[in-house]
């Protein structure tokens, strides 16, 4: 037993064959749930299709021989009870929500590991002595509220109900009508809120391209950037389009383009790692042939730095001010997200370091762009982000792929790091 | 008798109170119809509340003792028949639909105003020589489908049911099954042109600001502006707003923002009469954390000289390929309106000219930068347009108005002016 239990490197490449073909094929099977025409995968927060979803991964984790339970919020978890009860809970996985006819591994791939990592331990190792448990996060995208980590922080204590409490979708259904439509937010659930987590290990899709263009197989996260959110409202007079002179106009979408060039060369100018992102814009009435009224639009602005970050929106929110009052509109700003940046745990990263050196797996130490779930329970527990490569780095787009080599790969450093953890007791 | 039938002021001054009052009920009673929440009225060809006002015009019709009938395309008519039957028709009227979210009286006041001058007539002056009729016409904006002047053109020729086979509304609904769905464009139904027609006349807001300004009464149209509308799609790739570095992107929402400043400050140097908008703008797939692949767009420009007009149109176009090639996006561009400029008849101007003089009516000869209906008539038959003041200038907004006072001058000019077409046959 003992021999078996610290991989060598053949057993690694045993694990990857034996588990390629289960993941390729659990990836394309979740793919299917929220699967559009245009190629892509939606499944916004309690929507059908992320119902679905999440049901039909209850039965998965069953199935693997998991006690599969959901939470208030609509958190799927999937758990391998520990023989020594008294111990906290090791946990991974990822978010099930997608954005808009997005891809097939963005979060998904974090619960697929999980739920296969934890059948494999069983299978070869019985029950652990530490819980394991894999989650399946109800949201992290903020795709359909303006709301984003309401999984993650709903177990962390980083989010709460009174926040949803005045939320609408596109279509003006209220937080509330949505989350009870699909079956939760009712007394009957566990409340989500975690306080037995020992550490929260995350695996997910680079959605860059680094690991690929370094031909790497493992990105280790150090940090995660910052990001601010914002939605702006410009407000202006609809007007007929051929009788008002170009002079007496106050053009909504005159404003609010002439914000969106200034915001997109600012962040040229002020180069890398610096990213800002108009994603999401609205005009009314939105008629060919009136002068728009309104324009609400968003701003999603990302850096490492919590200083170079703050700096650059007060820039250019006070641009956007000048604009507006040049042109006689009104301008509303909302910050409806601000994550400061977070360092992953230095422990946990550790031994993912030393796991990937032992079998010869090429790693790199990295900076994520990207917000993630470990992010929120690193402020309740050490937690760790790993990286497999995304292909050109397309995320959130059909496009979006991973080979399932490279997912077999980081789901046998998971397999791996979850025993030493949870079997050896290895400390955290 | 005789000397009744040529007004007097004092003749025109009984007329305007008696019909003051009426008016005012006529136009609040139709702005009722397609009434919104925010305020403004919604008449969309073919919708719920564009059915409502046909409907309720045609009882309207019958009890102000004209015969109402519809044609193929959904046009409602109100017809006094002349005693002597080989003489063509005087025609006079508006369309019914509007903008979204539009104002009361753009179209419906010339609908109005035909229905009141016509029932004035039969009660003061019995059945006319030549048919006096008044027109509800289905469509002008374009506002629901890519297509202007439905109406009118299905009535002159200009426009033909192969021109409708692709188009669908914003909600995926096809042109035919809107129709149909309204209860139109089946065969009992009489077809909708028509050669009998011996001149139009348009009574319509001015929607600018002119005649406010100026403290007129009455403007006399002599040239309609020419007008183009395109659409233009912008795509680049969607992406993820965090690790995608800024100079990888191919961000649709960047170039459409940058083509959309450049129209306006192009036409802001061309200076007036030229006017040009980006009234519509959709973004895929609109999500604040990711980058945009696609951008839909719409252009509106105008200017009463075609040569002015094409080189501009020329210019923008050349220069958003030049904007789309710099950024790596591939741009489509498809002209789906293009309206030469119109001259009114002189004749029928002149007969409105002295009818104002004769009666200390302040007015001035102008151009219109909107384009209207009787455009489309001046192709068949003489035709003429009457402006009467809109405050501040506001059109295609709830904000639209006239007051009952204006809309009477404007109306006791109609009715003089059917009067001596009709009763004193005057020629044309």
């Amino acid at each position: 037993m003992e021999g078996k239990v610290t991989f060598s490197l053949h057993d690694k490449c045993e694990i990857i064959e034996s588990i390629t073909e289960e993941i390729e094929e659990f990836m394309l099977w979740m793919g299917s749930f929220g699967k559009q025409e245009e190629g892509g995968v939606t499944r916004l927060l309690y929507s059908e299709a992320w119902r679905d979803a999440q049901l039909a991964l209850a039965a998965a984790m069953e199935q693997a021989g998991l006690e599969a339970s959901f939470d208030w919020v609509g958190n799927l978890f999937g758990k391998l009870p520990g023989t020594e009860t008294n111990k906290t809970s090791i946990m991974t996985g990822s978010h099930v929500d997608t954005v808009k006819n997005g891809g097939m591994y963005d979060g998904t791939f974090g619960i697929a590991a999980g739920v296969i990592a934890l059948k494999y331990l069983k299978q070869h190792f019985g029950m652990p002595k530490r819980s394991l448990e894999v989650v399946s996060l109800c949201e992290e995208e903020g795709s359909r509220f303006p709301m984003t980590y309401w999984g993650s922080g709903s177990i962390t204590g980083r989010r709460h109900v009174e926040e949803i409490a005045l939320l609408t979708d596109e279509n003006g259904i209220s937080f509330r009508e949505a989350m009870e439509a699909a079956g939760f937010g009712s007394g009957t659930l566990r409340d989500s809120r975690r306080q037995d987590i020992g550490a929260f290990i995350e695996l997910h899709v680079e959605q860059g391209i680094v690991l690929e263009r370094k031909n790497l197989n493992i990105g280790i996260v150090e940090a995660i950037v910052g990001q601010r959110r914002y939605t702006i409202e410009v407000t202006g007079e609809a007007n007929h389009a051929g009788t008002t002179p170009m002079m007496w106009r106050k053009d909504a979408l005159g404003g609010a383009s002439g914000m969106t060039q200034y915001l997109l060369n600012a962040a040229r100018e002020q180069g890398a790692p610096l990213v800002a992102t108009v994603g999401r814009f609205e005009v009314k009435p939105n008629v060919a042939n009136v002068i728009p009224e309104k324009v609400i639009f968003t701003v999603d602005v990302r850096h490492p730095d919590a200083t170079v970050l703050e700096t650059f929106c007060h820039r250019f929110l006070t641009e956007f001010r000048k604009i507006a009052e040049e042109q006689e509109l009104h301008v509303q700003t909302h910050l409806w997200m601000n994550a400061s940046p977070v360092n992953m745990d230095k422990g946990l990263s550790a031994k993912i370091e030393r796991i990937c050196k032992s079998h010869d797996i090429s790693h790199l130490s990295m900076a994520s762009g990207a917000g993630h779930d470990a992010q929120m329970f690193q402020h309740i527990c050490p937690s760790a982000l790993i990286f497999v490569p995304s292909h050109l780095g397309i995320s959130h787009s059909p496009q979006e792929y991973t080979s399932p080599a490279d997912l077999a790969v980081g789901t046998a450093v998971l397999i791996e790091l979850l025993y030493l953890l949870g079997y050896k007791e290895e400390e955290i």
